[in-house]
């Protein structure tokens, strides 16, 4: 999928809400319980609620693995179902990977040919023979770690290399990778503050923005720093829209969490006149 | 397992060597072709032939996850069978994850639960939280790149921040988290002569060297600059082993290079007085 064909639907649908599936079993509603499917069917029921009001879907590929063989069979099901029912949503594996060039070659081969997902994110710390190997799918995205959301971003992306920042380091020099027009950006939104710096570095690259909701940073901020005349954001909500009931009606509730949530993007759209 | 029932192997077997499981259907002898369990068959036998001389074994995860379903019930089987026949061999999974920390907890439980690893690589970009999760299960270990043998070193590891470079920063920033004692670190082998620089920062830690053999480095070099008086070393050697043979008699060729490099290990051992 393109990054125009992204643009388009963030313009059809009036949003850029990623909807983040972090599978719990212990979060997933009793009512599920006995269903032999539960992370599928639960992952399905999710999807279909929320579908009409997100443009991208992000499985985090440890809430799966944590499972095991049943976790990689329901990560299965889950990407053939959406593909086929959704083929208009960006697919993300949320799986930080990266490794020397042979086994790069290898992660790429299991999430964009195994699995067809769109894209998948990255580490940047081996450098760039670690993601190259990601970048030459054609219409498939790496998403390289900028600036993350953990408190654990002080330990390393915050400290300065003399005047700049070892996060900003990392974007520049991934400027200068092969096809680097397929990188796009994890920032998270607790650092709103840092997305004015990070848009002059990669003012046409989009960014996926994790943070809004349980971490608790603010859609409007980051809408107002982070966005670009092509939108440029894609901002990701896990448990506030998955988890948002523990009862038979999860669903329902989901819907309305991912509804209210593409209204404030609409505004935000209009707002910082992207439609 | 302890590091101290590590060294004790070490001290058995007289040897420091590291099987690395790169599985390549393409490269597997085309007499298992029409195996059924022709990628836990062919790990098996290596394993078998090498276990002698050998006191780790590391399943690279990227290979299994490009086989989706297929590669993980394999890697099932191999650690299941690994643990009951070899119960004392360490067993790392390179896997190079971390996340923010609600989903290193996940990662955590995937591969010390799910799986009965002993250790895995880490990556370590997003800092404390992301590699903490770890650390807290009694007696298991992360291994947290250092600084890596690919050409994509220099993109970052190798940056100067004022005096001191980022793989350094890195080491010593690692020690002040909370059960640090449980970390190991990767040190690619083609980086030898940074070696004596990582013991200064960690002189008693366990360093696991991949790099050997088919990335170019020196075994001799890096026991004389990684060693210390437990040994301190893992050198981890995966294709010249595993594949030196692409015939039937693949498991007995391993087993020739295995010994061989015990052999050098063992008298590496002499030498620095470990033994």
């Amino acid at each position: 999928m393109t990054k125009e064909k992204l643009f388009e639907q963030i313009k059809l649908k009036k949003s850029f809400l990623c909807v983040g599936l972090d599978i719990d079993k212990d979060l997933i509603p009793k009512s599920l319980k006995r269903d032999s499917n539960i992370i599928f069917t639960f992952c399905k029921n999710i999807v279909d609620a929320t579908a009409p009001f997100c443009v991208a879907l992000k499985p985090n590929i440890a809430f799966f693995e944590a499972y095991g063989i049943e976790g990689w069979e329901s990560l299965n099901k889950l990407v053939t179902y959406v593909k086929k029912s959704y083929p208009e949503i960006f697919l993300i594996a949320d799986a930080k990977r990266a490794d020397i060039g042979n086994t790069s070659i290898r992660y790429a081969k299991a999430f964009f040919e195994y699995f067809n997902f769109d894209a998948i994110t990255l580490s940047p710390y081996m450098g760039f023979d670690s993601v190259e190997p990601f970048l030459t799918y054609k219409n498939k995205y790496g998403i390289l770690l900028g600036l993350t959301s953990n408190a654990g971003a002080k330990d390393f992306q915050l400290k300065s290399f003399g005047e700049v920042k070892v996060y900003e380091h990392i974007i520049k020099t991934s400027l200068k990778w092969k096809n680097s027009k397929q990188l796009m950006y994890v920032v998270g939104a607790t650092k709103s503050n840092y997305m004015n710096k990070i848009r002059k570095l990669i003012p046409d690259h989009f960014l996926l923005i994790p943070g809004i909701g349980a971490q608790g940073g603010s859609l409007r901020n980051v809408a107002k720093e982070g966005m670009n005349k092509k939108c440029g954001i894609l901002v990701n909500s896990s448990r506030s829209i998955i988890y948002s009931s523990k009862n038979r009606d999860y669903a329902t509730k989901a819907e309305q969490v991912a509804r209210k949530m593409q209204f404030e993007m609409n505004e935000l759209l209009i707002e910082n006149q992207v439609i």
